[in-house]
């Protein structure tokens, strides 16, 4: 007996929404129906969107960064300050501690962080060009905003001891006020620039002080 | 100064995303650096199901569903019972209905629910098509599965009061009461109230009798 679901067409469509994190079967059927009453312009446009993103979007070369053109408007813009350069995983951890507005200097986006048993070594992060931008740049301080989990303070402790081996630059960590545990990328805006006003010195142990 | 929040394309991405009902602007746009993540072929087919989907996807003309074809499976379906109308508010109706394998009939879909606040009178609706099916069609049973709410209940109301006037079919409406597996501590009043008047006999083996 034919068993009404989705027309085929419906269902493709919520297999993909379905593949988005966060969105659950039954979701991703009622968004599909949703689509379905848009008009033709706009999910045009839509899916215009989602076919031209990635060719749209830049990774900056000097930073690793995402941005319209490469170099960033960031690395290239005169008034940030180039001698403060914020270290972060990803790109979506640049857009929460720019929403915190505590911040003018520039960032340098490592790509992932170290996680030995997923097979994550330090050459598979863009950390041989945070050296290079070390070696070559007149930089006053790094601060490592990597997330305050154990992967996070992992990758910290490790750039941490890196530079300190081979530059004389001020190492500084965003402050604890983030919960413990947690991914930074849903850090809210005040939280965000509470743990970035109150950032430490980084301890030769290894641990932010605090 | 230039302030990172999100390349263009990903923000223009994220815009049509946080379009979709519960889609925040956080959340759209945690989607969209997602999607940038997907490889390109995942993202052009999601890009074609999305452009594709409104001419793929028909309304049935006999029963207002959304189909494959027109007219629609379950329509055109030998061993489903034609006798039997079960008459919903949308297709996404018709899909939690199938899903409950308790009704091997056919349906009709209204495309809505009366609402003159809102301007949605009766002739917005597929009632018309309904009466012709009721006239030309031996149906034996009209089921009236539109919400339990102010405005389907006023939708069944209209639809007895037509269907019994010319027809004479039987009509049924869809039980009402507290919900399988809830807890009855969060029943609200209304809902029951209506549970303890359709009570029914205790069956010796324990179950209700339905």
């Amino acid at each position: 007996m034919a068993n009404f679901m989705m027309p085929r067409a419906l269902r493709e469509l919520a297999d993909y929404l379905a593949q988005l994190p966060g969105i659950g079967r039954r979701t991703a059927d009622r968004l599909a129906l949703t689509l379905l009453d848009w008009d033709d312009t706009r999910l045009a446009r839509f899916s215009e969107a989602l076919a031209s993103v990635k060719e749209r979007v830049h990774i900056c070369t000097h930073c690793g960064n995402l941005g319209d053109d490469d170099p960033c408007a960031i690395c290239t813009d005169p008034e940030r300050d180039a001698t403060r350069i914020c270290v972060v995983e990803s790109a979506r951890q640049v857009a929460v501690i720019e929403r915190s507005r505590r911040f003018f200097g520039v960032y340098h986006v490592l790509g992932g962080r170290l996680a030995p048993l997923d097979g994550v070594d330090a050459e598979d992060l863009n950390i041989a060009a945070l050296m290079r931008r070390l070696a070559t740049e007149s930089v006053q301080e790094v601060i490592l905003a990597t997330s305050p989990d154990v992967e996070g303070e992992a990758t910290a402790t490790y750039l941490a001891q890196e530079i300190r081996e081979r530059f004389d630059c001020t190492l500084t960590r965003i402050a604890l006020g983030v919960p413990v545990g947690a991914d930074l990328s849903f850090a809210d805006a005040a939280t965000m620039a509470l743990a970035m006003e109150s950032r430490r010195p980084m301890e030769e142990s290894g641990r932010s002080v605090n």
